[in-house]
Formats: C-alpha cells, structure tokens, sequence
C-alpha cells in the first residue's frame, strides 16, 4: 500500500482480495502497509489490485515463503512485547533462569534482572526435557509465579508452550510465547501459534537451514499471527568445545530476507557460562534486535542448565556492554546518513 | 526373572513394587520376562527383590534409559504388527507410497508392493510438510483408504501420528503408530504413544544422538507401551550427494545398547530412487531387522517425495535381495553355532 | 575408442590431440580404451577427432572432473595391485595393524591376515599423528618390514605416503601407495602422486564432499597415473556413538559418476572394534569393491587404533561373510542378465 | 620464570632442561618469560627446577598441547608482523585480494587497503585449489608483486605456502606465512613452519575441533617457532545460508586455553559479501586480536573468490567500525580495573 493509504483502502484491498477465493493478511509497518495474499493455488493476476485506491504495488513472491519475506514487507516488523518493541531502534534483553524453580527463586532472579538491565523476563514453566525422569516445570504454578514477578517488577514475561495442550494456558500468562528449538517443525504447535494474540519467539530447531527456519515462521503468519520474533539459539555441529556453534550469520541472512525481528541466545548458544558475554556482544555487534540470556540468583543450585547460566553480576555487565555496542553502531550510523 | 517365573510371582514382585511407590513395567520375553521399575528417586534397594520367589537377578540400570535398555531386559524385543514379527527371524518389509493420494492410488500400491514382497504398507494419511501451503494429507479419509487396502491385501498398516489431535483417529486405523523424524523430540507425542495399545514405529530425528533416539523410546516404554520400533532415516550432514546421510552404525549401536528392534528407511535416508536399493541391502547386512520404502505405482505423479520413490518392479528386486543376504546371513550363524 | 581400435589408431589420436597442444591420456578400457583430454582452455572442436580411424564418439564433458568421470570413460576401471585386482568380480581384502611396529609384529600380522583371507597387507611406516609428540611411524625400517612380510607371504602391500619428501622411499617399496584423509586436499601430493608409477589409494577426507573426492582424484589422473581405487572412511558430523560417520551412499555415488573402483575402511568408519563387522558386510552389500580393515595380532598392545583394530579370528569371520555376500550378489546379478 | 629473571638465570633453567636429555622453548612474555620442556617421556621432576634461580614455579601441563597452553604461559603471546603487533592492544586489520593476479591489481590492492586503513598486506602467490584446471597463482612472481607492493606501501605482506616445496621462496619474502585450512593437518608442513624464522598464520581447517586446531600449532612451536597466529575461518555444517559456518565461540575458547593470539577471516567463513560486514564485527566484538578480510579493487573481475570480496570503500566502513567497537571495550574495560 502507498505510504498513507487509509483504512478504507486497506479494507477495499482486503476486500477484492476475499472475492477472489483468497486471505489477506494485513502487515502494518512504520511507514506503511503491507497486504499478503494466501490460500492462491498458482499466481494472482496483479491487475486486479493495482488500480484499487491505494495500492502502491503489486508483487509476486518469488520464494517459498511469502508473509515473511520482505518482498511483501519491505519495512522492518517491531513487535511489541508488553511495551518493550522488539526490532526497534533500542536493544531488547530478556533473561531470567531455565526454569521457574520456585516462587522465591523466580523472584529473587525478576529483581536482579531488572536491576542488571533486563525489560523482559525469561522463565520456562513447561520444560521440554531430553529424559522423561528429569524435572518437568512446575507447570500452572509456574506460571502464577511468573505473573506474580511481572506484577512485581514490570517486566513482561517469555515463557514456553511445549505442546497444544498447555498453549490456551501460556497464552493467558504471557506476554510473549516461546516456540523451543525442538518443535520448530511442529507444525501443529505453530498453527497453534498462528491463531495465537501474543507475540511468539520462534527458536531456530537445531539443524534446520534458514529456509527452513523462515517456512516455520510462515506457518505461524499464515495462520493471521504477524507478531514473530525469530530467535537463534546455536546448531549441531562435530565441535565440541561447545554444546551448540551459535550460527551468528543467520542474524543478517534473516534480515535480508525477512522483515521479522531476530535475536539471539548466547546461553544455549555456546552452553558454557565463560563464552556467553563474548558472544552476547558478538550477537548484538551481528546486528541481533535483542539478546535472550540465561541467569540464575544461585546457578550452581539450578534444576537445569545451571553451568550456562550468569551470575546477575555478569549479566549487568553483558548488558551494559551490549547497550554501549549498540549505540555506538545506531550513532555511527545515523551520522553517516 | 527366572526363565519360567510364573504369572503369579511376576504378580507379586508388582506388588512389592507398587507398595514402594513405584511402577512396575513388565515385559515379557522370549526366555523370560523383565520388570522394569521407574518412579525411583535415587536408588532402589536390591534386597527388597532378590529373595521373592522367580526372582533371576535385581539390576541397577546404569544408563539414563532405563526401560530400553538390555540391562533391564537382555533378550531381544519382538514387535508383533498386524501378525508381522519384527525382530525375530524373518526380515519385515514395509513399503507403499510417501502419501495415501486417493482412493485408487492406495489400492494400487498395495497390490504391487504385496505382490512384490512387502508385509507391511506404509502411506501418510497425515504429513508433515515445511511449507504450509503444501499438500497436508487426505486425513481421515486417507485413513479409510488405508483400512480398506488393509482389508484387501491383508497388509498391515503403517501410518504417522503428526500431533496428539489425531492421534486418537490414526491409533482407531493403524497397525503401527509412527512418530515422524521432526517429532522425535515431541514429548507430549511420546507420552501420548506411550499410552497407545498400538505398536509404535519411531524414526531417529535428523540430528538426534544415539543416546537422545533411545531416550525418546524411553519416554514411550515409560508410560507403559513396549512394543517400539526403532528406525533410522538419515541425518543431516554438510554431505551434499544424498538429501540425508544414512548412518548405518547406528543399528548395531542400538542392538547392543538396547532389546528394541531397529529397521532401516533407505528412501528418506537417500532421497534418491538409485541409492535406495544398494543402501536396503546395505541395511540388512548391517543387521537391520527390516526397511520401511517408498515405492509408488507412478513416482513421477507422486504429490510428494517422487524422486525417491521406487517402482513397484524396483522394490521387488530390492526385496528378494534383501531376503536372500537375510536368508544368507541367518544359515551361516545358524551352522556357526 | 572404438572396441577393437588398434594401438596405431590411438597413437593418431593423441598425436592429433598434442599437436593442438593439448594433453593425451589413454586409459585402457575391458571392452575399449578411452582417451581423455586436458589442456584445453575452452571447448575443443569435436569435428578435429570424429573423423580419424578408430574413434567412436567425441564426447565434451559436462562435469568440473573430466578424466575421473565416466562420461570420458564409460568401462569401470581396474587397478591392478600386485596381481590383485581391485573394481574387478573379486571382492579385494586389505588387512594389517595401523602402524609397522616391529619386524615381529608386522610379520605375524601378515602370516595371520594372509591365513584369515586377505589379499593385500597395509601398515603405516609414515603415521600422521594429531600430536607430534606420538609415535610417528618407523619410516624407512618400516617399509623394509613391510617388503620382507611381502616376500614371506605373498601379499602386495599397501601403505601411506605423508608427504613429498617421503614419497620416492614409499613408491619404491609399496605395491600400492595410500593418500590419508587428512591429506585429501594436499595438492602437491596429489600431483606427485600422479608422477608415480604405482596405483594410489586415495581416502576421502573426513569432511569432503562427493565432488571435491572426485576432484583430488581428477588431480592425480591430470599427472598421467590412471591407476586410483577411492576410499570412504567415515565423515565428521555430530554423531558420536562412532568416531566418524560411515557414509556408504558414497559408494554408489562414486560409481555412478566415475569409472574408479571404490572400497571402504570400516575401522576408522567407525571407530570401534564391535562395530566393524557389521558396517564391513554392509559396504559390500553396497558395493564395495574391497575392504581395508585394521587387524592386529595383539590389539590391546597396538601402538596405535587398538580399539578399532579386530583380532585375527574376527577379521577371518569378516572376511568369510563378506565373500559370501559378494559371491550371492554376483550370482543373482548373472542369472538375471 | 619470575618477573625479572636475568638472560643468566634462563639459560640455567635451559642447560638443566638439555643435561636431562630434554628440549628447552624459552617463550618472552610481556611480563615474565616461560620455558616450555619437550621431549620428555612421562613426567618430568619438578624438584629438578624450583630451586633453580630465577625460577617462580615449576608446572606439569594437564593437556595434550603443551607448548601453547597457558598452563606453560599464562601471559599472551603477542606476534610482531613487519612491526604490526598481534594480540596487542590495537586491532590489526589485514586485507587484499584472494589472489596476486597482477603487478597492477596487487598494488592497487595495496594502496586501496592501506588508505582503508589495513596494517598489512594478504595475497596468494600460490593458491590451493580444488580443480586441477583452476588458476593457481602467479607463483614466484606473485611474491616479486607483494614485495613492490611493501616497497611502495610499507604494508607487511601476508601469503600463504602451500607445501614445504615452496616454503623457502615464501619464507624468504613474506612477513608472515600463511597455512590455509587444507593444510591445517598436513605435519610435514607444520613442522617446516616450526623451522621458519618468520610469524605463521594458522588457519583452522574445516572440519577440526578445537583440540586438533591447538595440537596443529603444537606441532609449530614444538619445532622452535613460538610466533603463531590462530584464524578462525569458518567450518562446514548442514547450513547453506553461507559457504562455511563461522565458529566465532572458538575465539574465546581459544584464549582461555592458549596464549597464542587468535583472528578472524570473516570472508571465508561466510563467503558472502554482504554477511562479511556484520560477522566481521561480531568477531571483535568476541575478542579477536585482528581480521583478514578478502578486498579487491574489482571485485566482480577477479580471478578467484570475487563474490566474497569487499569493494575497498565497503573495507573502510568495516575497519572505522571495527576499530570502533574495539576502542569502547578497551576503554570500557580500563576504567573497570
């Protein structure tokens, strides 16, 4: 759509769209709309729509994806996660422990990540675990919990839905849903997602190739939820001197081709405590949106994950380093336009 | 247990079991019969067991998995599909087409793969597809489709459960459960399969450990149902000349680990029609206790996976040569002994 | 060529083919010799060829391989190895310790591989070794043990040549000169493996792709020596329950593109003793053309790959299996021409 | 050896290493220097050296490298290129085209870097390549070029030796040698650059792990030559979004276990021209000591690797920026001390 096409435009748009047989899907922007076609079986003739008022342009989708890529959306998508804006000009920290282990614990870790810089506050409930022995989550009383930290501090909350079944339940608590490495290509869970109306961070599964990563997010959009942020969390590789190698080039191949949000999870990215600020400031240097940290008041008691976990000590300071990095990029680059 | 422990004294060690909070998992063998006991936190005193009658031996189980592995039972598992013994001595074939398409195209792939070998017949009634707006699947109908064949031919049934919503439907129609690569880590599907009467195919996910496959066998045996399957479809590697690298090592890797029986995919584990028939013979020699292969009456009109799919007078050669090292391989060992 | 060309019509071939300053190589087919070209800058004018005596078809060849690939030369190609011939009918089985350790052991080596079944002898007497402060191989005293197991038993041997340096020592006593996978892509050696005028084995590097493998074995054809049998030894990727990935797709992907023979390694395939008998069966069930294993009379002594290596009972057992399947094959593939 | 250990006192501890049959590396450091002890088999007692004058404390290394632990160094290494100090304080910026193609195009090269701001100088006089058809540099004239190119620009030059034939010639004109991945387990060349009296710049091979990548420069210093850059270059994964997979995480890793500075050539591991910005940034803001970036005046003309080439202008951008994000958390981290 042109830069100030009005509702009633979009509508009218929306409208012939629907006539045809077809979805529209409405993408606003910055400066301006965006309007995807789904549910097409071969191409759309453009001539139906470029001489509707307001219509900038119509533009066949060369790829797999449609919704996400940028040729329906040039502008960037900002996702608003209870006020923190995700792909916007200010860097977006989430962290927060593992696991919600306790109502002390999430707390205590809700007070020491927003004092340390964090806006948002990470915490699984529902636990996707390699062993059907090993701690689960606490499940609903995880979630109160969480509600009760963001009812404290104001943070808002990212915690993950394992499966259909818990998803209405997430989606009452949070303010932004995780979609963990493991069901990337669930795709009944993304459907899910997709009628979902809170934001979803999409982890990139762990040997899955951006085509792949992007169709995951399709599924999402098609389904009419727009609000993705895309999230990489490290691949399987023969290295071993981390648990997963953090593709940090993913970062600008998702921007290129797609105007969704990215960020990045050093935690789970390198799995060992010493390499996360390294490579937290190597995400945001890459141009991530936003970093998703792993910290704990008390890592060595922690139920999972404890060795990947910061210190709140070390995570001030992995904020505070990664803030300075950022805006030393923002403020190079708005000098030399 | 005792090789000829009586049902009364397998009652009784349940017993003992339960009455410490436990759960019992009893799985009967050719020899004798195992009792698995999860629920444990920490060790289980072996002195509570050894001295009740029919008691062989109290093991602890040194490995994560507990109830798949040969510690807890050291005689092979044989899965019964459909009256198809996999495991024991006859080699299992499975083969039908990526999707069940139609009606017509369902029949014909179940004649020309019963014709030319096949006990089994696999056809997706429910696919995983990356792309959203890629062909899902005829669903309940192609369920119906796959009874009648069934009802036909006499072939047993292969199809995958793609979520816990259909799983009630597919477990109505199937012989054989199977749980899709991409969902090898979906662990409420697991627990779902888990409390299935159905037996349950499950393949190894496309860069999942040996340790991580036999963990999510884990989570099925650990809500009661022994009867699985295991089978390896290829993993992703930077080798280019196959869609998926089929890493044969891991059907002995799994024997020795563990009593479930593994069967081979050489058409996912390829995704090339000329390596599907040196690589199922390559499976067999490996010890492999059958193959599960995409054969279609017409690859070139298939709506997915065509390139890999053989001709039915393909799969016969590959069938018949297969049996015969099978056959090669059981006589020698038997004379050895 | 065509099938019954004189020596004299090739003769005027490459003479035709040098006088457009270009490169001749005549390669000696079962059924009829090809001649391939190199040197040219651009497509070279078929019409220059098609009309002298003796050819049959001037064929461009499409691929970046051109001498390797069975467009030029469509006969499989066979390597003679001290009278063994390697891509023929005859399964070729190479066996022998990792390292020459001493005269004892490498003499009874010999005597209990030769007893076991196999044909050719390997032991390095150069090693490359990931530390430099490990057993790096007794070099020159090696080779003469090497020689004197050959004049004892009979059987050609093969070892590795690490470098340059060292190349003229081993040409002059090997029967067959090993390129290792770590220097799958060491140029010059490969192009003084070409000067050689003994047949090479050349292993695939452990992270090389089908057409960089065909590519090194392009650059020892490009030198005048015709003579290489390729190699799968398994390839790095995530797995770890063996050290490398054993990827037989390869075998029939080579010889699909080219007209070398290939053979397989099983022992550093995989990595551990167990595993190797059931991947040797299955490398010939895929077509292998023979098997390099690692045997030693002492496993548990070796100086190096004890793990992997078999005992001599093992290795006959292997070896007896393995002629089994291949002589199956063979005679089901004649009954049905 | 303590802070100001006399040239008197080392050379004590080193004729006390040699008098036991051993080989001494005296290693400078900024504030104390390290003797390293090889040759040894099993342990070595200390009490042969604490006494010693000069002497702070006599430690076994843990680890299979030794030499380039700092369990034997705990100070960095800093390595002098033509006076450009790497692992400094400064960023050392390297760059240049893939190859010497001209004496025109490597002095337009150099001019274009060092008015971009490069320090030194990256060329290939000699180039590993793939096929046997492809150019493979210039050769001795190649280096005749590089040289002119230091005359005129006073940039150090960086090239590689593609095997020990070359190396003299190499060795004789380059500021620094490099060995490119491919070679990176070739020992016979390691060990001609542990003779070399110039810096070598290791790059890690493709496929190796962090312990094969130490255990190469192992075989460098073991040799005498303790002045060795460490480069990561990118390795080879599943993903396709980018030619190689550049594992930043290995630049902290490295520098916890070794006192060898270690760079980051963001053109190879990612081998696209528009990712090389962002990656290039992201491994300083890692930690690395420096970058060498592939540019050429004409990218989209050159004779090898053009697609992955900065254009000399975009080379500005990168360094401004680099030096940039390097000068905040230096001084960031001087004012926390």
């Amino acid at each position: 759509m042109r830069a100030h096409a009005t509702e009633q435009e979009i509508a009218g748009v929306c409208e012939r769209i629907q006539g045809l047989g077809f979805r529209a899907h409405v993408m606003p922007g910055a400066e301006r709309a965006a309007i995807g076609i789904t549910g097409n079986h071969g191409p759309v003739p453009r001539s139906e729509f470029e001489d509707l008022p307001g219509v900038a342009e119509a533009i066949p989708v060369s790829k797999p994806y449609k919704l996400v890529s940028r040729e329906v959306k040039p502008d960037n998508t900002v996702v608003n996660v209870a006020g923190v804006l995700v792909g916007g000009d200010e860097l977006a920290l989430c962290a927060g422990p593992c696991s919600v282990e306790s109502r002390e614990q999430i707390l205590a870790s809700a007070r020491a990540v927003k004092s340390a810089g964090a806006q948002l506050l990470r915490g699984g409930a529902y636990k996707p675990r390699t062993s059907p022995y090993a701690f689960q989550g606490l499940g609903e009383e995880g979630l109160r919990y969480l509600v009760e930290a963001r009812e404290e501090t104001g943070l808002g909350i990212v915690t993950e839905a394992i499966d259909v079944e818990v998803f209405d339940l997430v989606e009452e608590h949070a303010d932004c849903i995780q979609i963990g490495a493991r069901n990337m290509q669930n795709f009944s869970l993304l459907r899910r997602a997709g009628r979902a109306r809170k934001p979803i961070l999409l982890k990139r599964g762990m040997s899955n190739t951006l085509e792949e990563f992007l169709m995951a997010a399709e599924y999402i959009l098609s389904e009419g939820n727009y609000q993705v942020i895309m999230c990489e969390r490290g691949v399987r590789t023969f290295a071993d001197h981390t648990r997963n190698t953090l593709d940090l080039s993913v970062v600008p191949a998702v921007q290129r081709l797609s105007h969704l949000p990215i960020i990045v999870d050093p935690s789970h990215g390198t799995g060992k405590r010493d390499k996360v600020h390294p490579m937290a400031l190597a995400a945001v240097a890459a141009g991530a949106s936003g970093l998703i940290v792993e910290v704990h008041p008390n890592p060595d008691k922690a139920l999972s994950d404890g060795f990947q976990s910061l210190y709140p000590h070390q995570f001030r300071e992995l904020a505070d380093e990664c803030r300075a990095i950022s805006e030393l990029l923002k403020s190079r680059r708005l000098a030399a336009v």
